[in-house]
């Protein structure tokens, strides 16, 4: 016999009830729009990560305006019950699960693009928008946002928890990317931060403070974004390596040169075979960089040259070219689906991935030794990285119901975060911290930072229902 | 017989007294690095803004350390007196001065450049280090930090108001490039905000929330910010517009089609006129574009032609290149002499600057009415601009002591900023609220988002010591 599941680093998973009269109120006001079946709750009440035994909510709104969110943040005041912004569910760091119970407020219906505005560059959309529902409603306008996790996430969830991805090296991360939010306060008040200007002295940055929060100190009900010009020319690049290492002291030295890339992206040999058995594929098994350029058709081929150089130096041992657009976002969906090829590649299992960011100089150091860590421990795993930033996922894939494995990944997990912070570096790039990295939060920022931010926390949700028991450990 | 000098929009001007028992704690402490001495007070009570009649503080200690700053700031909350970080003075809008009393803490001396890393494009300095002095010291390895006020201003105090200048329209403002920050809170303790990572997702973005916080909220002691390659090839051109309306309308064009331009700069012809009497040049006396292009050799030739093309179609009059790097740099010295330059058109005058910034496809529009507003009143202005921002500047020239002159630029200030909101913008892009433009926070951020700026003041500085009255109207 299995002994029990375990859920660790989750010791507070104690639901609060939702009052009766609580739930009464919700159906008065969003009638058909409160569901507590099962099923609704179940899917609300679980993500990508690997916690896979924590209770749903205890009902599910699902909000089709920023009144809908004010009045549903209210009820929950009233009752000081928990209330979680919810966007696909495609959180890997157990942000949206309810530890303390309450109400999952369902944002994917507020799924309006409300203005583009070409002559600006800018978007304002709701919540609900998906990442490429955007880029189809603005690409025929010759504009498109940069910002992209795997997942076809919400907007407002990739603000949430600072997303980034593929094209942050150049573009920046949602931290840069978002120019104003509309925000419901926990004491359900409607707020402005930021203007549609592009750079702001007014006061304290409250559209930076919301970005990265997770729901903790308020709710977004509206977003407005960066957009940028389709490049001229692009060209993407596959490149293979000889090890790791190679592939990252050639990123590390793109990076120094001030090459402007647009993507700079690692994957392993193992998740190459994933990725080719998942995506059908052919591209070679062993470490490649996978590369994207933006510019003039001039810019392009200088900078895929020089890159070219840089990597022969490190015994790059083949390129290969994808000029077409078919051909290119047939690799950039396999990269996004890197996650899902992994998974499927030990069924039913589930991810504990890390996702350290560390100084450029110390990039190669950090992942060969994570790398030789893994293969120590012998336990399946996958290798990603938005290299071009110094960031590396790696996917540790475990029975999410055998402890021993469980334990091993987060041994792993503790391993390289402890390297990645001592290197000067942060234990998320830009997954957030959730449930599962806030230890190492502590770590990270000290006790001083983080008495800072509960200050913060304490001061915009004294009631503490704002997605309660994320980011921050008890004090 | 004039009307006695008025202070206008700073009706609580009210020195709280520095008890001896807080003078003496001082003095033991600081020794001969507390200084009362009147000259010394009186220095450390000025700026560059308008608000020429407020009392100087009551003392000022040069902080040498971290521990420094920590022991002033713990002797100000012990006595409950108002303490004001100081770089050197260069700010325009009062953020420096003591309105009501207290310690002025002159963080100067601590210019120690702790780090440089050129492997990973990023550098540690104090807060006292100055914009020229951390570039003269990290031009020999190849590398530049872009940001450039006017004034040559600290780090510490660019991090404080969330400064920008000539290069952010490529290279981003002081809030895209401070990576981490170390910071004395308003009890005394000592934080540390961030990483040397390119990106984080770790908590709440303190950095982001310090930087811009102008001293209100915690002391900055140390930064990192991000370094950059200094570019292969460099290009300065020079030219001349019809109209300023043409050049604004010629920026609008280059930002729409996504010109990746380093420096975009507007100067009307009085300003021009004012450049060259005290920097001796010969610029032609018509509204002219001062742009400068970064990359490779052919890079910067294509950007080059691309704008040249655009601004033909705008009736630009001439296009003169500054190619050598003594040209350019005389050039530049004088854009940023511009300030005063203006001010020396007037002797005994003191400017009222606006600082506006609207979304791109205003710009013209916003420009275009505040020059015909000014031009109405009949009073002497400059105007400059980091038009591709959207960020642009009008400095009123009154006599301070002239009570009408006061009143004449305000009221044109405020039209300016009505229009700016009204487009979508902001009242400062650079400069800071600081203590003359709380009202026009108000009207852009709104009473929600005011209230949770207050709720932060208050969660992390109770006592109300750390620079009080600027940025937050009282409610």
């Amino acid at each position: 016999m299995n002994a029990p599941p375990t859920v660790p680093l989750l010791p507070e998973v104690k639901p609060r009830q939702l009052p009766p009269e609580a739930l009464a109120a919700l159906r008065e006001r969003f009638g058909p729009h409160c569901v507590t079946a099962l099923a609704v709750r179940e899917q609300h009440g679980r993500d990508e990560s690997a916690f896979t035994h924590v209770p749903p909510p205890a009902a599910v709104v699902y909000a089709q305006s920023t009144t809908d969110v004010a009045d549903a943040v209210r009820v929950a005041a009233q009752w000081r019950v928990p209330v979680i912004p919810f966007g696909i569910g495609s959180s890997l760091e157990g942000h949206l699960l309810a530890v303390q119970g309450g109400i999952s407020l369902d944002l994917s219906r507020m799924d309006r693009i409300v203005a583009v505005r070409p002559d600006d560059l800018t978007v304002t959309v709701q919540p609900g928008v998906t990442r490429q529902q955007l880029n189809d409603a603005v690409r025929h306008q010759g504009l498109f946002f940069p910002i992209d996790p795997g997942a076809n996430a919400t907007l407002g969830g990739m603000a949430a928890t600072r997303a980034s991805g593929t094209n942050a090296v150049r573009y920046g991360t949602m931290r840069d990317n978002v120019l104003a939010l509309e925000v419901v306060t926990a004491s359900g008040d409607i707020i402005r931060t930021g203007t549609r200007a592009r750079k702001s002295s007014a006061g304290y940055d409250l559209t930076r403070l919301f970005v990265g929060s997770v729901g903790t100190l308020g709710v977004i009900t509206e977003l407005t974004l960066r957009l940028y010009p389709l490049p001229e020319a692009v060209s993407a690049a596959i490149c293979s390596f000889p090890s790791i290492e190679a592939a990252v002291r050639t990123t590390i030295a793109i990076i120094q040169m001030g090459v402007p890339i647009a993507r700079c992206e690692l994957l392993d040999a193992r998740t190459v075979r994933a990725v080719n058995a998942h995506s059908k594929l052919t591209l070679r098994e062993a470490p490649l960089l996978l590369m994207e350029f933006h510019g003039s058709p001039s810019g392009v081929r200088e900078q895929a040259e020089l890159v070219q150089a840089i990597a022969d130096e490190h015994g790059a041992q083949a390129f290969e070219w994808a000029t077409t657009p078919e051909e290119r976002s047939r690799l950039w969906t396999a990269r996004h689906h890197a996650f899902f090829a992994a998974l499927q590649t030990r069924p039913g299992c589930r991810a504990i991935t890390t996702d350290a960011c560390v100084p450029i100089s110390q990039l190669a150091t950090n992942v060969v030794a994570a790398v030789a860590d893994a293969e120590a421990a012998g336990l399946p795993y996958f290798l990603v990285g938005h290299v071009g930033d110094g960031n590396f996922h790696m996917g540790y894939l475990i029975d999410p119901d055998n402890p021993a494995e469980r334990d091993t990944a987060e041994q792993l997990n503790r391993a390289l975060v402890q390297r990645a912070l001592a290197s000067g570096g942060t234990c998320t790039g830009e997954h957030g911290v959730g449930l599962h990295k806030r230890e190492f939060l502590r770590a990270e920022a000290g006790d001083g930072a983080l008495a800072v931010m509960r200050a913060i926390k304490a001061a915009l949700d004294p009631l503490d229902i704002l997605n309660p028991g994320k980011v921050l450990l008890p004090a």
